[in-house]
């Protein structure tokens, strides 16, 4: 009997049963926990990031900054405080944002519930990051090897990679 | 008396201020509720996007699907359901990705929260433009002008204008 074995089939399969976080993670943009706020939305909106990686005083991942969650910020302070009021917002106001911005770190304008996000870690398998993005609710996780920050990952990336065909 | 007015800087600020969700608009993928979940799992991913807008069976602007939200539905049925058990996925596994949503809609995957998203008017000023995406915590707004679909705008864009100097 002759058997006859599709290498590259079962190459690709091992190989993405095996990917883990540190073969997806890439280099991304960083600031710190102390940084200004105004420097984190321009570095949002120049690279059209989803988010981005917040560090804290030791250079350790802590947060993620969802951009839309900045958002809240450049709008005038009575609306920030409650946002229905911005039915009566008219066209104008968007000459304010970046004074509405101004003065505040990164950290005043952190969400609680991405404060403290684990990390993944450079050996974990892709899945067990993709239950952990799921579970935080995070368009970008950190990952770190040996206790070091490696770089991070996007969903849309790790979408990719999990349903390479 | 002789009064110079800096023609450009007053130009600059009147058209921000006057600036409109039409403006900024683009063009942005879009799926509809009824489609294929690994379809729209694969362009999100191709294209690197951050959520894909969602329209109904009548072609109006439905939902958003963030893409870290489509991330729960790659995983095993058991882990889904309990996402506390990705603490046992193994390394093994991302080759069942395509597998573990495929037979879902775009509609199966939606989260709640973001199903019935009100969408901007094109003549929205920015702010509440912002001040709608702050409340949703979504990633991106359509734009409709007429009653009709006209676009979307993303967080990173929104802060790209507003932020302009």
């Amino acid at each position: 009997m002759t058997c006859t074995v599709d290498e590259a089939a079962l190459r690709t399969r091992t190989d993405r049963q095996n990917m883990r976080a540190e073969d997806i993670a890439e280099d991304f943009p960083i600031v710190s926990v102390d940084s200004d706020a105004v420097a984190a939305a321009r570095m949002l909106a120049e690279h059209s990031l989803p988010g981005l990686l917040v560090i804290d005083a030791s250079g350790k991942p802590y947060a993620v900054l969802p951009a839309f969650e900045i958002l809240r910020f450049i709008l005038p302070r009575y609306v920030q405080d409650d946002l229905a009021l911005a039915s009566v917002l008219g066209e104008s106001g968007a000459d304010q944002a970046t004074q509405n911005l101004a003065g505040k770190t990164v950290g005043d304008v952190l969400p609680d519930y991405l404060r403290n996000v684990p990390s993944a870690d450079a050996r974990d398998g892709l899945m067990k990051v993709a239950a952990s993005m799921a579970k935080l609710r995070s368009p970008l996780i950190a990952v770190t090897k040996d206790g070091r920050l490696h770089g991070a990952i996007t969903a849309s990336r790790l979408l990719a990679a999990a349903l390479k065909s």
